[in-house]
């Protein structure tokens, strides 16, 4: 994801929904390009949706003033772009900083972007050498089996990743074994873009359908289980991909270790607990057919929620860029005071 | 699944991989016939493939007497035939059962597997009534909502069904809410042929990835999860296709009963415990690709146990022919006396 200047200034996006056949690049030059790159997960990740967010606003504010908007109109399309997806704290957040920004004119607005765009790279990088050290702390193997669910690298984090960056970070030191790569259905989050990533990188990985994560984890064949995050409530209570809580149920049973990093900018204070996140419903056909073509007799309706809540008891810890917190092990109720947000 | 007589005599069956595009039947008329339709899963599920084994020892039969085969020649057929799926009990059952019968003749042989097929699908009926019996008497709506994984319906057991057997003794007896089907990768038994079997019978379904499952368990969107089974050990440990280990996890997290159906001829009295059952591996084929289209990177590797074994202490409740067994409550080590196998 980069800002392009120029006669049509606007944020390019690799355009993830056809990877890894094409790598193609799509440039966002109106609000409603920007809300459609994100409905369609051209763009996705709670850490990339925090920057599109940023330069989203950005482009409203341009489109803005190139098509002469009343102020009521902007605010109505950084409201639209700000709910695109309910699930992810991040786009909220993304948006609502850079908008603040708005009264002081496009200079500003983009500047705080970039800002933005920069520290959440630097506090991926941050939160995967905490996580990477609290495994090592626990885990005796030299090199750690890790598995992971749907995408949390540089693909979904504008750099190096969350889930992926502690994996990263374990293959930096030298104590990475193999990478179970969850499929993720159904969008193939994980066949599609996280084992591309892991080829790029040279890193050695197994992908699996996501039905077989568990008994995996109960064999013990995985030493760590490392997800991503979409929001993390104050209590801990964590809302991530479909399928991390089944993950989560089989860690607990199996005590293998069960880490989510995310940046700061994930955790949303103002939820109080798991039961009031909203869980994106998304289309049945994303269900009823499979790499696009159809599977399910015509006529079957489908039950599609993208995300589901994996309750703090079953977290081990959480990575952020302030370092680890243990939210089974904790007595407060409340994880992340607000200075640490 | 039916006996065919005339000048090719031979087991007709209809080849599940090309459902529900494509209704084509293939007749197999030997040994390797047999044994390539069992490992391409043109047929497949547990008590089918009982059937089958049954079948198949009178087509090596057969086979023998038109080839002039030498007698060991025959043995080393059947052997390969008893071991052409490992994880399913029901195989080595059906070709046992039939093979004690060579030595009086084709038609003591073929007499024997049609009794097989009418004790099968008869044992199914009655673990059906067992089973809807079972949950009636603990789930309090008037409309349960069952969730189930993989195919365990006709098509499965030549003709009524094991797990989807008692969802359609619920159908019958009008207590029937909605049945959620997961999809089952890699090969998508449960949206590509549960989906088909319930849009027959006119039953309200929604299809969900395999992931989607233990977050609608743990919210209480489902009343009762019902699997088939593999192989059941002694101890009542039971091998089913993967993923449902993971269901069970969530059962017993969220109080949710969780029931295996099986005709007692999926109990290996001979294997004491879940550890002792092989899980077959099946090609990566299967998760890299769909329909001959690959979704991930080349040189990406897989992992692909095609069964997992749910210990006896996540079971609520096992549902045979001669009634149902509760494993969670039971103190007795040995579920099943020798008598009711």
């Amino acid at each position: 994801m980069e800002w392009r200047d120029g006669p049509s200034p606007g944020v390019r996006l690799l355009d993830q929904t056809r990877l890894p056949a094409v790598e193609t690049y799509l440039d966002a030059t109106t609000v409603d390009q920007v809300v459609d790159a994100v409905q369609r997960l051209a763009v996705r990740g709670a850490p990339a949706l925090g920057a599109v967010g940023g330069y989203g606003v950005v482009v409203g504010l341009l489109q803005a003033e190139r098509e002469s908007w009343p102020a009521q109109r902007l605010e109505e399309a950084l409201d639209r772009l700000r709910d695109a997806r309910p699930t992810a704290a991040n786009l909220a957040w993304g948006v609502a900083r850079v908008r603040a920004l708005v009264p002081s004119g496009v200079e500003a607005a983009l500047a705080e972007a970039h800002r933005l765009v920069a520290e959440v790279e630097s506090a991926n990088r941050r939160l995967s050498v905490h996580g990477a050290d609290w495994i090592l702390a626990r885990v005796e193997m030299k090199q750690v089996r890790v598995l992971t669910h749907c995408n949390t690298g540089s693909l979904a984090t504008i750099g190096w990743g969350t889930g992926l960056g502690v994996v990263r970070e374990l293959h930096a030191r030298g104590r990475l074994g193999l990478v179970y790569v969850d499929e993720t259905r159904p969008l193939l989050q994980g066949s599609r873009l996280t084992a591309w990533e892991l080829r790029r990188d040279g890193i050695d990985h197994a992908v699996l359908v996501d039905a077989a994560a568990p008994s995996t984890i109960l064999r013990h064949e995985v030493d760590v289980v490392v997800i991503g995050a979409d929001r993390i409530a104050a209590n801990g209570d964590t809302a991530n991909k479909v399928g991390s809580v089944g993950l989560a149920l089989a860690c607990a049973d199996a005590g293998v270790p069960f880490l989510v990093a995310a940046p700061s900018s994930t955790v949303d204070l103002s939820t109080a607990d798991g039961a009031a996140i909203q869980i994106e419903r998304r289309p049945d056909e994303e269900v009823l057919g499979f790499a696009g073509a159809a599977v399910t007799p015509a006529g079957s309706g489908a039950h599609n929620p993208a995300f589901d809540v994996t309750p703090r008891r079953l977290i081990d810890a959480v990575a952020t860029e302030h370092g680890v917190v243990e939210p089974k092990r904790s007595p407060a109720p409340a994880l992340f005071p607000a200075t640490a947000r």
